[in-house]
């Protein structure tokens, strides 16, 4: 109650008042029972509000807290007018199922708004506020890079994916999201992690395609293995070409936006190359865009230009090793046939063999 | 079917049948229909079963596909004895009560294992496939780390720790658990990322505690904020000490460990200089540990030696004023009761004020 006095005092626009409800938290932590809580909530929030000033509740770890003591108590805030109470998931333990129970129960008890806050520790914190979403929460809390207490709350970017797969309009209307990679960037840098490879959106995996099955599909139409428009977001899709699961449809493709005309047989040799040479050295997709065009101008040339320049003896070695162990894969199958064989699909057994139905 | 009879001819244990079963899928990628697929799936299953060997058929894309088409499909070839089939969530758009309504469907429809498949681009990969298992799935797709298309599929260790939440006994008989971390490792070398630093379980964040509100409690039990035992996993529990955040309930508790008495005014005293050295020199758990041996040594020392070694001019100057900010702080609001806000909840607007109820 000091504490709401000073806080008062200070002139701000909104108190939030917070307390552990769990029996963990209360045993271990701030050691209150219910009654106790119940009251001095009460007491603050009509002290608060007769200020004129919004006020919020919220209990932590909620998921471990008693049912009906959670809905007596916020029944009990919302009746003295609190603006809006809160849920939180404190240790990251509430399954999604649960979250939409609980917030569709709290919905039809209270009026004010309901604010959740999910801890990602069972790797639910994006699936639990989607939930809550869905059951009537007002309110989610998130971060940039979802940075929190352990390993962290729901994702802002995660959020978005989520949201932008449900309702494209709404969101794109709502939101900046063209300042999600900026953010993010920003924020790693202060707090010195790398963005994760595999981070919603803005991951360097995020719309990279790789197997052959997909490259070829996603280059006919995006949609196909893509449920979100990087462009949305100010990012833009990467068709994998350097590897040896490159297909040559993608080579395909890529040779047709170079402006480069090569018959088929011609962009599978290419194809062919391009895997022999990923295998000598890393390669970019510049390179590969500057194998194609080399090897455009060799069909032409008279003089052979080396595909990958400075190769060592070492390298071209390796380089012809490899191209010989693709050439005999050939002669068992098409290229492009092995390749739609990767399909993106469940896995049984290391023992089994995936084929087309 | 010539795939079929070739995957036959090697001699493999069981047969993966895998189709794109969305009108996306059918049009953009294999360009075939539904009766097509259902009486090419049936011819295959039948010539594969009737050689005694297992097989799983699987739709691609399920969750874009027609309701009617796929519990038709998925009916017919468990009709026809298939031992397992499979849903795949092809382009991450799955929502987890979607999942959760569509394998209970299933469920009822055929009396084979099923296995579940799931994209992590909309952030559900894993409470999806924990949604599926409460639906009743047989088998659920990881991989290490999750690498998979784009950014990839259900991770291994992330599924790991939303299941030991649900039961532990069972998750802790059942895996090794403390082989996660070595083959996280490895695959991260092979493949040339880095572990995301909130990776599940492995993570360098995952099981460290900051705010003072936290430490206070963690060290009390470590219950009370954490969900998951590290221990499981065989790794360990990280209070973080060094920094302006530090409380001086986790300070003391270090001291205990370190096997130092002081009384709480001296430990206050150290806890303030700790958080004035973390504003000097990024202060790692082994600098805070030496630091309160050498402030325990002052106080019964005649020579006073210095907290951090080979400080400079420039550091100590920062230092003396840090520790003046501090200081200053102090006289406002005792340590502790500053500590004990830090409460890890909603936030409401930044204009806000946090209190205690």
């Amino acid at each position: 109650m000091d504490d709401a006095r000073i806080a008062v005092e200070t002139g701000v626009d909104g108190v939030d008042v917070v307390i552990g409800t769990s029996q963990m938290l209360r045993e271990h932590s701030h050691g209150k029972d219910m009654t106790y809580i119940k009251n001095t909530a009460i007491e603050v929030i009509e002290f608060v509000k007769s200020k004129g000033i919004e006020i919020r509740f919220s209990s932590e770890d909620s998921f471990r807290s008693d049912l009906v003591d959670l809905l007596s108590l916020y029944s009990a805030v919302d009746k003295v007018g609190v603006n809006r109470v809160g849920i939180a998931d404190t240790v990251g333990c509430a399954s999604p199922r649960q979250v939409y129970d609980l917030v569709r129960t709290l919905r039809g008890v209270v009026s004010c708004d309901i604010e959740c806050h999910f801890h990602n520790d069972s790797g639910c914190a994006i699936a639990n506020a989607y939930c809550a979403l869905e059951a009537g929460a007002t309110h989610i809390d998130t971060s940039v890079l979802g940075i929190g207490e352990r390993n962290g709350i729901t994702p802002l970017g995660g959020l978005m994916a989520r949201m932008i797969v449900a309702d494209r309009d709404y969101v794109k209307n709502k939101y900046k999201l063209e300042k999600l990679k900026e953010i993010e960037d920003l924020v790693a840098e202060l707090v010195e992690v790398n963005i994760p490879f595999n981070n919603y959106i803005t991951g360097f995996c995020a719309f990279t395609h790789k197997a052959g099955i997909h490259a070829k599909a996603i280059l006919n139409n995006p949609s196909t293995y893509e449920i979100i428009n990087p462009a949305d977001f100010g990012m833009s899709r990467y068709v994998h070409f350097a590897s040896r699961l490159t297909g040559w449809n993608a080579i395909k493709s890529r040779a047709d936006q170079l402006g480069l005309s090569m018959t088929d047989a011609q962009l599978k040799q290419v194809t062919t190359k391009i895997k022999a040479l990923a295998d000598v050295r890393p390669i970019a997709i510049d390179d590969a865009d500057s194998i194609i065009r080399t090897f455009h101008f060799n069909l032409q040339a008279k003089v052979e230009k080396p595909l990958l320049p400075n190769m060592t003896e070492e390298e071209k070695v390796k380089f012809e090793k490899a191209e010989r162990e693709l050439a005999g894969e050939k002669e068992k199958r098409e290229l492009d046939e092995i390749v739609d064989e990767q399909a993106d699909v469940p896995k049984a057994k290391k023992t089994k063999t995936e084929v087309a139905a």
